[in-house]
């Protein structure tokens, strides 16, 4: 059963004037695998929508394909309680996963090591620091209003993440929402790239909090800058930082904070980070 | 390198007056990867903090060991990048967990087929439904203005989730932060679980959303109860109607809602949510 991305649920709401049962409208939340050459990858918890920008971009952030076209088909199958999507691979692409698969697997069945682990989850990100973009304070703090218009998930429910992509007088040229920070991107990741849409053209724009694995996403994508209305962690800054990335975030109305390569933001430079 | 867990970076900051460098607080985050019987199990981006409640929690909500005393030792190992956790579980834990990885590897190699790769996910979570706990509206309000002043990286940062235990009478008798919001709940676990206190005793509190893990967690802890500020998930609303548990979530002030089995809060089930 695949079931809309969104639901109302009863409840009783606690308000000043007494208690009153009420509707509301919550996230739905589904698992979904993700298989690659018949064996699963990956199992997230998502919004049921998107499932093609989904499986595509996931492929494309976490470096099991190197470009769209070396995905052969996406199947998306209904599983019970949850969606199980096959992703079949071009001759390349599958035997470059499945070196890897091998590599990863190792002697002691499915776990890695501890510390092949951490650098799997460490691994260097693309250097996107030939990226040309650059932005003025405008477009930062109109990239966040307007991905804030292109979330009607999350205008109903005031509890879904969202991912855009902002390029300086075409706007929000893409947009996805998601329950997760992380399939947000990923299903922008992949909305790019069926549209045909360079990463390297505007700024990815999030909702979100920027961890670490929002930088190596958006690295992905081929983006050198991220926009983020929350607050990154320190280790993103480094990445960002290591990547050539510009990293704004706590947009709040008319200010921002630019930690990193400020140079990319006009009139935002007249000071060094450091 | 074990880094402290919320650090000074340097940032421009964009304000209406104008930009100017200054620096701002940030959460650390730290690739931990959790190894039992010598196989990594996960690894979790983390704030570098509690490692032995987190150890101790993970393995306890994810079912990997039934009870404290199951873990034979626990060992923290700077590993560069990241810290390398090691667990050892005794005998019948080590047996149980060993004959539960064969079974997840398969004939695949590492990964499960989706079917599988779901139903773990979306396995049955402990029925809290004979927990006698109630709470009154002030308890619930209080739990969360409680848990508020217990949050010392998020007072410094704004950026880091919290998971706390309230207990009516002693107000949060536990708490940690992460900057992930199933960590946070796992090192909880762990605290409570090397404190003896018992998990039916009262409510957990947390800071996020509730997505369905937090649910599956908190009934491995035991508790009846989980409130939080945020918003619920659909899927988590259904997980805790079916495991007997209180989920009370939008806690503003004075307000909340309540949306599984009201009967726990006094003068909350007036009315019935169906």
């Amino acid at each position: 059963m695949i079931r809309p991305p969104i639901t109302s649920t009863s409840r009783i709401a606690r308000r000043a004037g007494g208690t009153k049962a009420a509707a509301r409208m919550v996230p739905e939340e589904t698992p979904v695998a993700l298989s690659f050459a018949g064996t699963t990858h990956a199992v997230m918890m998502a919004t049921p929508a998107d499932f093609e920008d989904f499986a595509l971009g996931f492929a494309l952030t976490e470096g099991i394909v190197a470009a769209p076209d070396e995905v052969d088909a996406i199947t998306i199958e209904d599983a019970g309680p949850g969606i199980d999507i096959q992703i079949r691979l071009k001759d390349t692409a599958n035997r470059r996963f499945e070196a890897r698969r091998r590599r990863l697997a190792g002697p002691v069945g499915c776990g890695l090591c501890g510390i092949e682990s951490i650098e799997e989850a460490m691994r260097a990100v693309a250097d996107v620091g030939q990226s040309m973009l650059t932005l003025s304070a405008d477009d930062i703090t109109g990239a966040a209003r307007l991905l804030a218009e292109a979330q009607p998930l999350h205008a109903e429910t005031g509890a879904v993440h969202a991912a855009g992509f902002y390029r300086p007088g075409s706007g929000i040229v893409a947009a996805r929402e998601d329950v997760g920070r992380h399939n947000a991107l990923d299903k922008l990741a992949g909305a790019l790239a069926r549209s045909g849409i360079d990463g390297a053209s505007g700024a990815v724009v999030v909702t979100s909090r920027v961890s670490v694995e929002m930088v190596q996403k958006t690295a992905a994508i081929g983006a050198g800058v991220i926009i983020a209305v929350s607050a990154p962690t320190a280790l993103a800054i480094r990445m960002a930082e290591d990547a050539g990335m510009t990293l704004v975030a706590l947009v709040r109305g008319d200010e921002f904070d630019i930690f990193t390569h400020p140079e990319r933001i006009r009139n935002g430079a007249s000071q060094n980070v450091a």
